[in-house]
């Protein structure tokens, strides 16, 4: 059993409040995080897949693939975009890094079994010293 | 003459778009960063001074004023805001990188000289792999 | 179960050696680090803690708090101190990388118990190219 | 139980192919990976080993013993090598990154041992945003 | 005047030596260097580019044009490749870190200047630990 | 003309205070830098040199001259030292980042001169946030 890891960025804006709260009350739950007039991050998202190396290629699978497979689901989903109005993997979903990480692992979790491995574990960077792990369960 | 750098960060979103122009040409000219949900970065902003050391205390000027004259002017206005928007210093100019490292530049340079030190550089990443630098001219 | 990892970083002076040994045998067991005049290190350590995320507001617990507890209980005890003489998480213990690890978990535990989180790692890095972990057991 | 990691480098040229391909198969399995003139990488490795701490030193092992372990062993050999035909631990082997981990579990596992601790983890970065991970089994 | 840099990578390999000295003569000269069977590196690019700001974009250039000239000029034709060997820009010239930098100055300054903007400097790195700069003259 | 720079570590104990002062009114200048137990860093040193490339070598200089010269001067006189007690280049000298630095340049300059080089920058991280560069004027 071998892990392998690929490293993909996006920009993106994001609010964290709750509808049914007021301004005040979701400043007070979110603090600075609540600005009705959006902040964002650049996030930083390590995806980590495991199985069996392939004797003929000496590979898990190829790297291109995994990169191609979290472009395509993700990062085209959600870079320069605003993570509240208008990525489809987050609707409805509060844009915590926590939410974020889950989300993208029910994204991912399909297409990398499809390609003969198993998805290990979502890390994101929310900023440069706070990030998220989910390893499924 | 010696230089000093501090670094400090802010989270902010902003958008890249000319008023009179339409969607389309915007998107033209700015791509992605002219998206109208807003996107946003981990802004690493990194300032230097420079001038003579204090034989006294071995210091150019106190790294806790440096750092409390940028936190107080910079970060506290800038840190999850949107810069086009509610940032007293961006107030009607175009949020690219370039402008933001020119007008942190104009805010900051006052107040550093009056601790006794003079502005070297404004550099400005807005992600990890791009950044500007300003030297005041 | 999601795990978060909260960075922070402390600067401070050690020195290894038994004190019923002598200096030339501290030398060889400890080498330079059992320099009787100290030396130091800029310290960066990494707190995961893991848990369920809180539906209503999609956090693990609110990072600031956690931001709050290791500065309060760690930071403030270490940054610019020593770590053989005036840390009192330290008093009596061998001031290795490996235990220092250990005694910052035990001083986390609880409290961030009390936060509804459970600790799951200490990760120590005592220069850029060696670090520890411990796991509290 | 602790862990404690030692990072070391080397820089190496490579080819991935098979033998018994033609260098059109070669490319379309493995990409430029294939070129024929060879290419290469600066290697970041991350050995993890685990144990017991030493109530007398404070350590797990003295990481000068790891680090003289992994230089004689894995460094030495590869450093400003051609992994495919001059490193004697990938002898007839692939040198995947994948590969790579998995011969440098082989060669250190047992010195580990000798030193009173045990291998847990081979970390290699092929590049910035690549790396790999093998726990023994 | 603003300064702006654009990162990028590159993975080669390479071989230090003089055609007319023996193998002996060249590993005197150039160390391991000059390993006959090759070895290589994660080249990382920082081009820096400065002009003014267009008032209308906010720019000096837009560094997609930027990142497009470079990885059209550099990346591509470096890339996985054998300095010595098949890399047009270094054709007959010692692949030093030096002489690698000053000719992608060659290569770039051109192009640049069409787009409107001025090459200010080639900064290198060959590993984490050694970089050079070139500014033109 | 080209540039070339080295990183180097050394990790130390220091502390700001000037003699004829009491500690209370070297709090108050130096703040927690004053503490009378010592603190301590792991200064992160650059050294650029700058010169002609020579024909022959495709070099500036040899980089492990350069190497050995910071090493044999610099880094085993300060590493796992006391900067205030034990580090000749320091004898007598307030140990704040500013001077270090002068005094690497004051060791260094000739040094690198007899290598056929010139010195140009001596930058130094005292902390991840905090540096200084000196050019020798």
């Amino acid at each position: 059993m071998i892990y392998i890891t690929r490293q993909e960025h996006f920009n993106a804006a994001h609010r964290l409040f709750q509808k049914e709260l007021t301004d005040e009350e979701n400043l007070e739950i979110f603090g600075k995080c609540s600005n009705p007039n959006w902040h964002g991050h650049n996030y930083s998202l390590f995806v980590t897949i495991k199985g069996e190396v392939n004797p003929k290629t000496g590979f898990l699978i190829n790297l291109k693939f995994l990169s191609k497979i979290i472009n395509e689901l993700i990062i085209e989903e959600a870079d320069h975009k605003n993570l509240n109005l208008e990525v489809d993997f987050m609707n409805g979903i509060l844009p915590s890094a926590e939410n974020i990480a889950m989300q993208i692992w029910k994204v991912l979790e399909g297409p990398i079994k499809l390609q003969g491995a198993e998805l290990h574990c979502i890390k994101l960077y929310e900023t440069e010293r706070n990030y998220v792990e989910y390893f499924g369960t």
